[in-house]
C-alpha cells in the first residue's frame, strides 16, 4: 500500500452550527458545505474545505453516538480522527489485517458515498484512522 | 483572513524511530524526511509526505519539552495539532487577537523555518492550531 492523499481531518464538535459559524468567522473558510446526518454512524457531519484537504465537522447524533464518549472527556471538541484515501477498500482492509492492526468492522459506506473502515488508534501511534476509497468521480 | 492549506497535521510520539518504521512499512509513505531537533520548542520532529500534505511526528526534546504532558496522557501518542498557512504571520497574529482568540507568545522561527505561532485550543473549537507563514519558495 502506498500512502493516499489525507482526505480530512475528523473534528469532534458539541455543536456543528457553532463550529461552522467559527470556520467562517475566525478561520475564514469560504466553502462549507451542507450539514447532513449519518445515522448508520451515528454522527451529523459538515465538510469545510480548506485549499488542500477538508475539515469534517463530526456531532453526535443519538443516544449512541461514538462521539459522546469523545465530548464527555473533551466538551470543546477537538481532533478526532484522520482519514486516508485508498484506491480499493478490499485490498486494503486485508493490507492492514495482515499488519496486524485491528480493523473495526466491516466496510460500509461513509460520509463521501464511498466504503470505509477505521483502524483501532492502539494500532496506530494512537490516531484514530479511517481508511476510505477514493470517489471515482474526485480529483 | 481566507483559511489556507492544512500544512501538516502534527502527532506526538514518545519514538520518532519507532513512528517512521509505523509510517513506512503499514502506511506506506515513500517520502519521509531526515529527524531533526527544534531545540527552542522542546521538541525533535520529522516530516512524512503525504500526496498533498504532511505528517509531522514530535518527539519530546529536554525534560521540559511540553510534549511530554501530552504523551503522560496518552503514552502511545496521538493527533497533537494542525497547522494552517498564512501569507503574513503578523497580519495572521492581529486578526486572531481582535477575533480574541488566545494567541501563544510572538512569531518564532518553526520546523519550516518560518515564523509560526500557537493559538489556544480552547478558543479553537478544542483544537490546538498552529498558524504558519507560507514559505516563499513553496507550491
Amino acid at each position: 500500500m502506498i500512502l493516499g492523499r489525507l482526505n480530512h481531518v475528523g473534528v469532534a464538535t458539541p455543536s456543528i452550527d457553532a463550529s461552522i459559524a467559527f470556520y467562517r468567522d475566525v478561520m475564514g473558510a469560504t466553502a462549507i458545505g451542507e450539514p447532513f446526518d449519518l445515522p448508520t454512524q451515528g454522527v451529523r457531519v459538515c465538510f469545510v474545505d480548506t485549499p488542500n484537504t477538508q475539515i469534517e465537522l463530526i456531532e453526535p447524533l443519538g443516544d449512541t453516538s461514538p462521539i459522546r464518549a469523545f465530548l464527555a472527556k473533551s466538551p470543546a471538541g477537538g481532533q478526532h480522527h484522520v482519514c486516508y484515501e485508498v484506491p480499493d477498500i478490499h485490498e486494503a482492509k486485508a493490507w492492514f489485517e495482515a499488519k496486524g492492526a485491528r480493523v473495526l468492522g466491516e466496510p460500509r459506506i461513509g460520509a463521501h458515498g464511498t466504503p470505509i473502515f477505521f483502524v483501532h488508534p492502539r494500532d496506530m501511534g494512537g490516531v484514530l484512522t479511517e481508511i476510505m476509497e477514493t470517489p471515482k468521480e474526485a480529483h
